[in-house]
């Protein structure tokens, strides 16, 4: 096999540059400062702008189809951002955290930052095993749990409405505080997950991390917190938000102006369509292509979890990979053992279909070896 | 005295809405926009776009007037972000870092989110006393110094040059890494300030943080870090930074095009001009009025740092101040100990040269009695 100057990185868990909305985002900026609000460009509301806030809040109501409002939401610069202020906030070096098993792996740097040592909570098909949560909770004390309830990063994997509700009951017997990761809720290809963990925000003690990344463009940093007010409270009493003022003024004006234009909508919509169509064609081309991979075909998100045939590691393939012009993230990275040595992360949103399709015939070139 | 509805906050360390640079801001948002780069709103490198710190390195080359270079320059959403970023990233909860004494009240909220001893330095009209710093370095290993060497918040005091190299020297034999917070140093009303700290940051263990916040907008979240590589690798490896990428990639873009068209030197000089009148209007007031109330008149920045009469408390003072319709920060918030009990930090940014009057006359009345 030759070198390759263009990888195929099924690693990037990120949208192609031609699906970002420059257009929309310039018709909503435009329309934003054409109104010559000088506010947006001020220290903004500790809690974030609060039209910006109910925009917010009408958006999520029809998307998420419950009632959202302002008062349970908090501006942030994106789930990471909003991760690590919860980090700050909520926990103490030394700590215990709980994360699913396998989880996504940036969000265990940041952790790592904040000196907590993570166990994890296995998931099946159902999302988190809450009898296993309930076994780890006989031996440990954790400051919260870390978890991305729908189209899960990296397994695709959606926890069953059943098993939120047994989630939500834990939570209430432990005080556990449960970080939900939603990033991905939003992004179903046809049929809607089960109501985000947001929804028990008032009856368990729930904080939900929303985005504007996955859903309309990384670049902008915007994101919201979504909880009871007296999990908010602490976060918007934190010294950064306290010294700094409300997360992203100007860019939460021009979100808004994007949300009651209809773009958010329209854009979302759009994306959803795309990247529906990458993950079948993704899907079909490993079926016929990679018959001894096997993966359970996702119904939404970014993700496809594969597994190698019999006792392959995927971190040993990877190099063979690269050198074949495909890449991929291994499943080890995802773990906080040795776990998932034969599973491998595909994403499907960064490449559009002929992409798509030369890399899985790359990878199925070096699995012929 | 009657009820003001409408008080006069001397307390308030923000522009005022008529200085927030809409026009501006709305030409290099649309200009950036046109241009179609859609790599402004994908996750952006761990340092920052490239193209705005080229710009951001000409744009602090021409107004430090000194050489300035990408490499050494890291984006931030702001001070206050970067401030807990430097947190996370350099300390452990129970270290002892150093403040200048008073020093900026908010950035103490921050160290008490990150569970560090906040020991505090004297400083005299020279800025901070380098005896006493060598004196305290004898009974502590700060994991830091914390200093804001121009124009300082709360005191106006300017580091001279004499002592910044003192403190440099300082930094190298104790390998004390010094954060600098110089987000007043380009706000001299004539003349310069000695170099900012951000000079040393390959001489000694110095990280400079910069911000567009006084000088364009708070409303942006937009500063930079700057400093040797090895402090801004630590920096760019976080966690927050891996996962959620570079801070603020679109707004970066709008103020890469801002310095290119030349509208920041625009908007910054006009803010000087803007500062000088207010402090001089705030400062001849105060001599007329308030004969009995001393300070040193400041020479740029936000802040005037004044003291009460004869063992006159400002803490006391500020619920009759506040009904007399006019407010401000007392000093013993500036104080880790019980120091600055008769002063009182007054910021002439926020309001015109009537409401700066108004208030003084509001003081002067309470003061009277």
């Amino acid at each position: 096999m030759g070198f390759h100057a263009d990888i195929i990185d099924f690693g990037k868990g990120q949208p192609s540059l031609s699906l970002l909305p420059v257009a929309a985002w310039r018709t909503a900026t435009g329309d934003c400062l054409a109104r010559g609000d000088a506010g947006l460009l001020q220290y903004g509301a500790d809690e974030g702008d609060v039209g910006f806030r109910d925009s917010l809040a009408q958006f999520l109501s029809r998307r998420y189809a419950m009632p959202v409002t302002a008062t349970e939401l908090v501006v942030s610069a994106g789930a990471s951002q909003a991760l690590d202020l919860v980090c700050t906030r909520f926990t103490r070096p030394g700590d215990t955290i709980f994360v699913e098993e396998p989880t996504y792996f940036l969000a265990l740097d940041i952790f790592r930052d904040h000196g907590l040592r993570v166990v994890g909570i296995p998931i099946d098909e159902d999302g988190i095993r809450v009898d296993a949560l309930q076994d780890a909770l006989v031996h440990h004390r954790p400051a919260l749990l870390y978890t991305i309830p729908s189209f899960q990063n990296p397994s695709g994997t959606t926890m069953s409405a059943a098993r939120r509700e047994q989630l939500m009951a834990v939570s209430r017997t432990h005080d556990l505080l449960i970080v939900a990761d939603e990033v991905y809720q939003l992004l179903e290809f046809d049929t809607a997950p089960p109501s985000p963990l947001a929804t028990y925000a008032h009856s368990a003690r729930v904080l939900s991390l929303g985005s504007f990344s996955k859903i309309c463009a990384p670049g902008l940093r915007l994101g919201w917190m979504q909880g009871a007010p007296g999990v908010l409270h602490t976060l918007t009493q934190s010294g950064v938000v306290q010294s700094g003022g409300g997360l992203n003024p100007f860019v939460s004006g021009a979100m808004c102006r994007m949300i009651d234009l209809g773009l958010a909508d329209t854009v979302l919509d759009a994306l959803r369509g795309v990247y529906a169509e990458r993950s079948a064609v993704l899907c079909r081309a490993m079926r016929e292509l990679l018959p001894a991979v096997t993966f359970v075909e996702p119904t939404g998100g970014y993700f496809v979890w594969a597994q190698l045939p019999a006792a392959q590691s995927a971190a040993e393939l990877l190099p063979m990979a690269k050198a074949g012009g495909v890449a991929f993230h291994p499943g080890a990275r995802f773990s906080r053992g040795d776990g998932f040595a034969q599973q491998m992360r595909l994403s499907f949103a960064y490449y559009d279909v002929p992409e798509l399709e030369e890399g899985v015939r790359r990878l199925a070139q070096v699995l012929a070896g």
